[in-house]
């Protein structure tokens, strides 16, 4: 067996309980090596180096996403995934905010917007220590 | 007095010592205001934000800088930066690593090669766990 | 009282009346700051300095737009508030239109696609000298 | 006549026949130098040129187009152009899969995701060599 | 003879007048369609268009440079241009300093150190009315 | 062994013959990882799959890094690689220059620039058709 792809499947289960079943559904038919190399390479070498652990990472690929623009459908997958390994969503919209000065209002605003749908279908609410 | 641009000049004294000076040498004559709003803006309203510690900031900070690519001379002080509020030069190598995914490799190789020459520059050396 | 905030108010309601609102019903329970720092610090520092009329500043942002991508919300409300400020429907369309050296065609179509829309929300239509 | 124009629209004719009326109607009545810009600069000028041919030249617009991001619309323009000169569903898939090293996950997956849209608009399906 | 190359080669001499010799120096064994499309499309075409006049253009073009990122070369240029044009070295920086609020301040630090070194090399000062 | 290794690093040695050497000068000490998933992810993996020939793949790439910005070091390295699976210095050219629409003059111009030294230190020059 391919050891980097177990691995992977496995932290992809904790991040993204539904993304095997979803990349199957979205790629099988016209990219079948996405069902493989996003287990294998990003989540199986990538995801699962040493000295960053599983929070930190999701806060990464939420910055990494707001960053780049045009990155909606990630942004949402991945704030998920954020929640799931114990980001709070106060820490997800500190994260975006955080970027700010160096990608401007517009991927800011964006990612927030995308966040807010995001947070409204898990049904999670901001808890901000000053409100 | 201004109090966002007091606590962002103690922040900002924190995370890169030299930077109000440099601001100073390279915009006073050219365009002041960023020897102000950097302080005031970037360091006393968005690095002063609760939610967020400052090594959780500086990873944030470079993996902006990683994604969005032509921000050597910024990632030079953020890594630094990095550096200076605990982040291991380790840590630095890895979170640039993590945004492979999402940037690709030309923006990740620029990184690390502006990392290493920052490293070679304050004399640290990266400890990998399995070197 | 916050003298740049204040002053950020007043400008941005000429810019895009709407906004304030809009900021509070969009932000209000998820990132409340940015409430206030679109008023203070795009508004009431960056939009208030000196050397540019509002005329060309809103030419600007709407230049900035384009070349970014992703920024069809932000178009909009910049076109809206380009017509509020004096500009008019043609000068809009030039001023995307100048920006195709630099971003190239796709950039340049999406900007003039969500510029159709707003004129057609908005009412306007672009009158061409030489049509 | 204008040489290239006539020239550009026969190529374009080629690869995207109802181009000339999309754009007649999409920017007759707001942006109409884009009805002659488009056929003359773009495929008279410079998809005329010699030293590649329709196909490479549908690959390589794809190719751009996928790692520019928010691009959606003209990748469908351009996929159905590959079609049209003979590039095939599963090179198609091929040449947005060899950008993910350069441009990351998040924009050859929504690349492939407009693709999948159009194949299935136009009704043609990838033949996998080892499917 | 070709209308519109004529007209560019005029209007980009009053812009940049050395750019025809530099475009000849620069592509003229390598690319040498450059000397010709920069003229005609860039300058005969587009920089040719009513409604805007000299000043705005290169205004424009700046801001879009500065978006962009990756752009110093074209930067010293366009900043060049725009003196020629009548922009004064403290519009320059206004207009960079404009895009903050959009692209960041990577972006914007980066342009205003291009301008420093092109006003140095020119021989200008900013004049900031409040110093 | 890993099979996606020692093909990729098969691969590598037709495209790059000193890249698994410079890759160990450069990263061995920092980022090791780059050292093996360069040769298997990029090579072993990617450029390994069928429906593209090597003539391609180096075209593609070409097309992606110019489209991107800052990626002088990464285009130096794909074109001599272009070189060495047969694409031609005037292929390179074009491929460049197809780019334009997409992406604008100033990405195009400097992976022309980047293109004139490759080719200068490689010793090869641009054979035009029509010159």
């Amino acid at each position: 067996m391919n050891e980097k792809f177990e691995r992977g499947l496995k932290r992809m289960a904790v991040v993204d309980p539904g993304l095997q079943d979803r990349l199957h559904h979205l790629f099988g038919d016209i990219a079948p090596v996405l069902e493989s190399i996003i287990p294998e390479f990003v989540f199986g070498e990538m995801y699962s180096r040493e000295g960053l652990d599983p929070k930190q990472r999701q806060m990464l690929t939420i910055a990494s996403l707001t960053n780049l623009g045009d990155t909606a459908i990630q942004l949402d997958a991945h704030i998920k995934g954020a929640l799931n390994v114990g980001v709070t969503p106060y820490e997800v919209i500190e994260v975006i905010l955080h970027c700010l000065p160096y990608c401007g209002f517009p991927r800011v605003l964006n990612a927030v917007l995308t966040a807010k749908k995001t947070f409204a279908e898990v049904g999670v609410t901001v808890e901000h220590p000053s409100l």
